[in-house]
């Protein structure tokens, strides 16, 4: 086979744990991030947790020299977190926030103000066109018990058809970002089968770093340890894909991940380690031939499997959605027959005053409240159920089309 | 010029003005349009304001014979709204909702509930790949003093950007909705210039309808006429909008609109008059030359103007941020102060009760009342800051691009 000269493009992918007034020594690690890829002059950094603009004008003006183009993603009432240096002209960016991302009213788990989104990148190098897409989704809080499994799903999904609608023209397609997914997770073999993306972990030629490319280790003075006591060896939920779309070849000569601290100093970079990948790129004579067709019962099974955690979502989601609006109801109802009360007294109609006013108008605040916070909820969850209904009838879509294929 | 056998499309679009309780004769109207389309046969027909599904169900079930792939997009608490019924198989489906539609507590305008989106359907119709996108945007309700101007470029900026980055595999691409701009605004310019799409009123080989092509007329008895006042023939609002991406070229032969009343009955089929385009599909041997570099200056120029707009909206968000920003920490003031003074008397330093208990414990509730109001408008009118940031931010970019082109 003939082959033209090859490209080699290093990425550098990072979560980067910049959260303000939260994060522990959040400027030092910014600043020794900075500097780390200053040295190194990776080709594409991607970069999350990034929620102050601070922070990224900080890294702009730092990488000014070796990565000249960016772009920071906004999104969600904090920022999506989310953004991009190259050192290739940026040609075009889109973003494309989840329609499902947690609950509002869960504050400990700020999720959902984020906006949590995709954002894709275009960058042509050397007469290739490479898409570019950086992400960070839901994160799971528990693994024994996650309420936040369908939204992931969800999330999964709605990024493969992203990913498949928007690289149709694009010669190499690139994901990088903290998936919150452990590799065998259902969202993640749905999204790998759905988009024909291969895992750089497993494919590198060479690989160098934490044992089975773990992103999040016990180790690292940063993470919580609690969370890590069934996994000694930590978990892998930050993640490079990538593939040819074309007539390209994609290949991974090396993988490397940071291993906690850094080299000579006490502090990591933050509590996830980063993953280094060196994509080589070649244009070969023949089409690549990355179809999703090679492996369609496997496909099939993977949508059947996300469908159903869909579904369960989707129960779980109607009966919140009818508790809140009953929960509506019934402060109504209470508010309604104070009112009553009031009237009544009023007119006369009791003798005396039975309830003090004082009592009287706490239990009407009360009412109000409960009223006001239900309906909010009512409206929230319809939302969720209208977005599963709509991705769950998607899946079905997609499997009834891969198996009316010939 | 060599030419293949010509495919003609004929395409249905209408806002069906279908809400629950609220529009005017909704059952019988949705039984005429469905009675209508089977008559005419049309291969696509794209609806807007079907907010029922039981509407949608019905006409699914009524244009079963002549139509029997349809999809119905759902979002937000009510539904898009939006639904493709298709002669041709549906191959894949996909959804975008808007970062921006309005505000949550102008419940007298209900588009935020609606989750305004485009919606995107894949046909392949005789080797012929056509990327049809429906829509509706956000209502204009002042044209003198129209506080959404800015959301609804916004809207335009992000449906260009989503048939760009999705139509890249197209032969064809269809848009059909209500975009609630006249012809001349500054959205549609900007939608037409960005993404190189035509106007089916404009190339239409012969016309027949309403004069000018107006879709929101006086004489149809269900329209707000002092909405129309300064239009004494109407408005056109409804579009067809067609552009061939490859080797093929779109005609629009023929154009007609209804107008008003149905023949031989009473009323009309909605408050909007349906627009129903022919349009001819010919392959050819040379690729298409409509690309968006033929009238560069234009483009830059509506992208400025675009942007203008945009950054008027930033002003006006940011001052909304601020103001209820500072309604909230007065708010919490008030409630810090009347913790104050309770613990005051509780404390016995207040020689007696200045104050009522019922005064102060509804004065608290008022506060409290107050500062979550104002927490609520201050987190929505963060995120409307940050996606008309990101927004102006991707335009300066795109006219950075046009204007560094050779």
């Amino acid at each position: 086979m003939e082959k033209d000269p090859m490209l080699r493009l290093r990425v550098f992918d990072l979560n980067c744990w910049a959260i303000c007034y939260l994060s522990k020594r959040r400027q030092e690690r910014i600043g020794l991030i900075g500097d780390q890829l200053c040295r190194e002059g990776f080709d594409l950094v991607l970069l999350q947790e990034i929620w102050s603009e601070c922070d990224y004008s900080d890294l702009k003006a730092k990488l000014g020299g070796c990565c000249p183009f960016s772009h920071y993603f906004r999104s969600g009432v904090i920022g999506s977190g989310l953004c991009v240096f190259s050192k290739f002209p940026i040609l075009d960016t889109l973003l494309y926030q989840y329609s499902l991302n947690g609950y509002p009213y869960m504050l400990q788990h700020g999720d959902w103000f984020c906006g949590k989104s995709v954002g894709l990148v275009i960058v042509r190098i050397a007469e290739i066109t490479v898409n570019i897409y950086i992400t960070h989704m839901h994160a799971e809080y528990s693994r024994e018990k996650d309420a936040y499994l369908p939204h992931r799903v969800v999330q999964a999904w709605e990024l493969a058809q992203f990913i498949r609608h928007t690289a149709k023209a694009a010669d190499v397609v690139l994901l990088g970002g903290d998936l919150n997914m452990h590799p065998g997770d259902v969202g993640i073999r749905l999204l790998r089968s759905w988009t024909g993306l291969r895992d750089a972990f497993t494919e590198a030629q060479h690989f160098e770093g934490c044992e089975d490319g773990c992103t999040l280790i016990p180790s690292n003075c940063f993470t919580v340890k609690s969370e890590l006591q069934s996994f000694p060896l930590g978990i892998r939920i930050d993640y490079i894909l990538y593939k040819a779309v074309s007539s390209f070849t994609v290949e991974c000569e090396e993988l490397r991940t940071t291993t906690g601290t850094v080299p000579g100093l006490d502090i990591p970079y933050s509590d996830h380690e980063a993953v280094m990948a060196v994509l080589c790129i070649q244009r070969r004579q023949q089409t690549d031939n990355v179809t999703i067709d090679a492996a369609m019962p496997a496909l099939v099974e993977v949508l059947s499997e996300a469908r159903t955690e869909v579904c369960v979502g989707l129960l779980a989601a109607r009966q919140q959605r009818y508790s809140s609006g009953r929960m509506a109801v019934l402060a109504m109802l209470l508010l309604l027959l104070q009112a009553v009360g009031v009237l009544g007294m009023l007119g006369g109609v009791a003798a005396g005053q039975p309830f003090p006013a004082l009592s009287v108008s706490l239990l009407a605040f009360f009412a109000l409240a409960i009223l006001l916070f239900a309906a909010g909820l009512h409206l929230f969850h319809s939302i969720e159920v209208k977005m599963l209904q709509g991705t769950e009838e998607q899946m079905e879509m997609a499997m009834r089309g891969l198996q009316e294929q010939p």
